[in-house]
């Protein structure tokens, strides 16, 4: 993998991947940012759900199951001291789907999180443990 | 930290974070993305450059440093097996500064991966060693 990270003014980069995608990131306003896009670790937060949601979309599709809509709430503790890595994180899967069952679902989020998603790994292997849980709504 | 990611249509999800920031991250189009994002673990690589390059930045500006324009290159290796986690990542820093000394701009860098950069910290704590080295040009 390879990306690109470029300032373009104040505290705000712009990173663009070796195919041409471009994400901004800026320091928080406490830390001179003029809010041009997340800080990296609200980005390495959201990394994390992405990662697993991804493999939730792709397990519930390969099972033919329909999603209506999906959501993560994501929730993380930071170390007081530096560096302020993460401490802890907690997942909160929300979906609706039509036709999926509670333990279609719950064994998706758990093959995601024991088995394919690698930025959960590299998470928890820093040493930061990661929970979840989830609800279902009928569509 | 709190953020909540949301499933737009595909595998296109936009993360929004507590004060309001959004990105857009996607799979990659051998995935079934349809190219509105960065993937989440390209997203988790330019995490950690841009939270090292906050820090230089805010190193240099401490020293009273002028940073013509400064860029990262990322470059990093995952595992062949699920979960992919990095293997190794290497991050090339190219600073333009009319004032900034080699020996200035190596101790910021080092200050930042040694001590500060919590992004760099959570890969390196993974079992990913993370190289660097630098180049500096005269504005």
């Amino acid at each position: 993998m390879q990306a690109t990270l470029t300032l373009k003014e104040g505290m705000h980069f712009v990173g663009t991947t070796d195919n041409g995608l471009e994400a901004s990131f800026d320091a928080s306003r406490d830390h001179g940012g003029t809010g041009q896009g997340p800080s990296p670790m609200q980005m390495m937060l959201q990394s994390v759900a992405a990662c697993s949601a991804l493999d939730i979309v792709s397990i519930l599709h390969k099972r033919r199951r329909t999603i209506t809509s999906m959501a993560i709430d994501i929730t993380a503790e930071r170390a007081d001291t530096h560096p302020r890595v993460f401490t802890s994180m907690h997942l909160h899967y929300r979906i609706v789907s039509p036709d999926a069952t509670n333990e279609e679902v719950r064994r998706a989020i758990e093959l995601s999180q024991d088995q394919y998603c690698s930025a959960s790994a590299v998470v928890k292997r820093s040493g930061c443990p990661i929970t979840w849980d989830w609800e279902l709504a009928e569509a």
